[in-house]
């Protein structure tokens, strides 16, 4: 189309129109109209990229947009709000064979290792067990922020998880569960960590082979490990610990009661330090003092008066000696037996051995796992023992460490150097880490203690060694009241604190012996810990109270 | 023969002869001579009654000779001198059918009884079990002697008997063993009694019914007994009674242990009075002070904290408490269990549910005979329980309080009145001995109570009644360190003496819940003995340290 010819009144409006005028309709020089006209194109210009980068952002938003909230986060504090149907799995009962199925488990974080901000790696931990949990971004399920959250849960947190059991395209050797692994759909955080751990897990469980191939490797010392004993009891071989401590009760348990033993306990708070008053500790009671009990010898000898025939008592005993060595606690538990006899306190001794026999042999069936998770940190030789125990005449002992050289009288008491030297002899001639030394020297031993009738010098009396340490003391204990008095005066007892327990045998009493094991000590040697504090949960010696 | 003629010299000389002369030749009167061979008639006289009373006497010695010096005496002190084959039997295990058998046994004298210097009636005690023993004086076997001596034996002192099994001529009513008693051929004294007895057995033996029928016989009453402990514990109720308690630990371990529960054994000296200052024992602990725990509660709830999900401890606690009641010691055994759970506390509540009745239906099943024993002195009604234990809101337990007319308040502790009386509500209402109250007001629990989220007030707590009285105490534990910080400074508790507690939570833990029973509780309920001193075998309160 060819453009219309111009009308003279057309032509002038549009003159006036092409005057140049600012935005408030005032007139202005051309020069002035062109720099407004150039901002405006400039302003035109920021507004269409603003609304481009907003446009861009909208559509980012869209794709971005947190599609896990509801998978991941920390759950309020459990105040039992609810109960529902779930089950929680143990993560022993999952494997292989599970692929595909979707589990609950509520595990501890032990540690979690990010890779590329779209995966991360963790190492779940239940008791003695561990499994490996893996979390993958992916596009309707697991968000970026949700692998994000994962990788900020701090290790020792305990979290609930949601996941499919997937078989490990590898065998998973880091972990005790080791051909199924956990993709995780869901976790919660059911309790935060919130203080600075004192080690690592890791640090903890490390095997002292470790060290000697890599020397700069972060070692925790004992000190340290009983100051945070919580954290420290967590790791796979305190439990195993723990559990062998439990086991050692257990068996000492199920042996007596089988042979008609009966449970007994005796007051831990007496009126009179009656085994000697150096080594007791001394309480304030009401407007008196009391004492706590170093045994519980006097009271269990008492109950074979009052006819109980067979008793066994399970009960923390109290020291005040202040002995600062591997093997000696201010408080420890006593497992103590005592039995009426018949004709010879052998018939108590072979009841004791057998005890120990049945102990180490069901030790080693039946918690073999948890011996296996202990060596791998504290390594130790086999525990070796004779179905038949190896029972040696005190003279004897005497006689093997004269033979090797070692100057001993014949009536000494063994020095701690002493017994283990002759803990190795035997193993060396006998091949067993467990043997009974039997007529003790009368004089090393308590006034209690029964002589020997035909042997001056000696007493019916014995003491029980684990690789060269004892782990028990026992005799044939005095029963008639007035040689008890007798005996008592020898030893200097101040009959006065003992009067009950000799009131107790003037009313008649069976022949009787029995003994006290350290239970602690029983763990350590058998395990080989090299320190009594590694086999109390919450040890005390006179330097520690706490925690 | 004829007298032959008399010769006259003869016949002076026996004129001469006939003369009278004392025994010393010189002439006397014949009066005098008559009175001397009167003398000598009379001394002969008397010479052959002498005879003949000797002759008499030999004849005597001779049928009376002690045939029976080695089938009694005492034997010498048990020094373990010999030992033979004997077989020594338990006296439960004769019986009519072995009539006729020759059976050793140990056993103690409990009563005696001669009949006419020729028998002599024995009961003899084993344990909880009695039988009849008999000895009567025969020609070649028995002496009079011997059954002399037999009279002479002590009550409670122990013989070593050999004889033969005889049938009774009838039921022997007065033993457990009826229908067979033991015909003594050697009886040996093994240990003596040199004191007065302070009460007979059958004295401390007695129910209280017999008192009601003849109001004249001795009664023994506690304090005597508890001062003679030992001869108190030899009745057949006392062994009885503690044959039960020995069971409820056992149960109650068997029944955890099946699920998976550790023991553990945690410390009695403890660095500070954590739980209330005022009723904790001082201890003198080298330069410092220690303090005794008076329950195992922190301790167990760190075991918690290190992961050891399910733990239970059996231990002496300690309470310095000025009670002087008939259910308050100073020392007392915990019977302590703590569990995680993973969503509701009363997860943890039915497994404590469950381990009573589990408890309350095997003393019943396994121990009926312990039970009956002990009902003939202590008459109790059978202990009734349901299948499916009875649990109350503590609101409701108001309720029905304040329906009978008690007025107390919505938050108000239960007194031990009231205790008692809404147990005897509970049991008209319900046929129960035995019934949990939950849902305790949280201004009367612990510091670390959880409360309850739904209902202001309240908190997630229970108590466990056996006929109307409490035997355990337990709750929701606050498992958040700062949620227990905050509950600590409500309750101003000093929070230096509990830092390693808060600790232990710091570094993450479950939530969990548990409770603490008394051992002696629950003996004394379930065997109704009414005071909880006959069921501690050496009890500790305020006014009591011995023996």
């Amino acid at each position: 189309m060819s453009a219309p010819a111009q009308d003279p009144v057309e032509e002038v409006t549009q003159k006036i129109e092409e005057l140049f005028f600012d935005d408030e309709g005032k007139p202005i020089t051309k020069k002035a109209f062109k720099k407004l006209q150039k901002d405006k194109e400039k302003a035109d210009r920021k507004a269409a990229t603003a609304a481009k980068i907003a446009a861009e952002k909208a559509e980012r938003d869209a794709t971005n947009v947190d599609y896990s909230v509801d998978r991941y986060g920390k759950l309020p504090m459990n105040q039992s709000q609810t109960r529902t149907d779930t089950k929680y799995e143990d993560i022993n009962t999952i494997n292989a064979s599970r692929a595909g199925e979707t589990v609950t488990v509520r595990v501890r974080v032990q540690t979690s290792r990010a890779t590329g901000g779209k995966m991360c790696f963790f190492v779940f931990r239940q008791n003695v067990s561990t499994i490996q949990g893996i979390i993958t971004v992916d596009e309707s399920t697991i968000s970026k922020q949700m692998v994000k959250y994962c990788v900020g849960i701090s290790p020792e947190s305990i979290v609930l998880v949601q996941g499919k059991i997937v078989k490990p395209v590898e065998e998973v050797k880091s972990c005790t569960v080791t051909c199924a692994e956990i993709a995780i759909e869901k976790i919660h955080v059911v309790s935060e960590v919130n203080a600075r751990l004192a080690f690592s897990l890791d640090d903890a469980s490390r095997p002292e082979s470790a060290y000697e191939e890599d020397p700069q490797l972060a070692r925790v010392n004992l000190d340290t490990r009983l100051n945070n004993r919580v954290l420290d009891l967590r790791t796979t071989t305190n439990h195993a610990i723990f559990r062998m401590q439990s086991a050692v009760c257990l068996l000492f348990r199920e042996f007596l009661t089988e042979r008609d033993f009966m449970e007994i306990h005796t007051p831990k708070l007496i009126s009179a330090a009656s085994e000697g008053g150096s080594n007791v500790f001394k309480v304030n009671y009401f407007k008196t003092n009391a004492f706590l009990a170093q045994s519980p010898q006097l009271y269990k000898q008492m109950c074979i008066a009052a006819d109980f025939g067979k008793v066994f008592e399970i009960a923390p005993v109290f020291r005040a000696e202040d002995s600062n060595t591997h093997r000696h606690m201010t408080e420890f538990m006593g497992l103590d037996m005592e039995m009426a006899f018949n004709e010879h306190y052998h018939e108590v001794l072979e009841v004791l051995e057998d005890l120990i026999v049945f102990l180490l042999t069901n030790l080693k069936s039946r918690f073999s796992n948890e011996i296996e998770i202990i060596k791998k940190q504290y390594e130790f030789e086999d525990f070796e023992f004779l179905p038949k125990t190896l029972r040696l005449h005190f003279s004897e002992g005497v006689k093997m460490l004269r033979e090797a050289g070692v100057e001993v009288g014949d009536f000494d008491d063994l020095s701690t150097a002493n017994e283990k030297f002759l803990g190795k002899l035997v193993k060396e001639k006998y091949h067993t880490d467990f043997y009974v030394l039997d007529k003790f020297p009368l004089a090393i031993r308590p006034f209690y203690t029964m002589p020997d009738p035909a042997n001056p010098g000696y007493s019916n009396s014995y003491d029980f060694f684990l690789r060269g340490e004892e782990i028990l003391s026992g005799a044939q204990r005095i029963h008639d009241a007035d040689f008890l008095t007798e005996r008592a005066k020898v030893h200097e007892v101040d009959l006065s604190t003992i009067q009950p327990y000799i009131d107790a045998f003037k009313i008649g009493a069976p022949p009787h012996a029995g003994g006290g094991f350290g239970l602690e000590r029983i763990v350590m040697l058998f395990l080989g810990l090299g320190n009594i504090r590694r086999s109390s949960l919450f040890p005390r010696d006179p330097k520690r109270l706490e925690p």
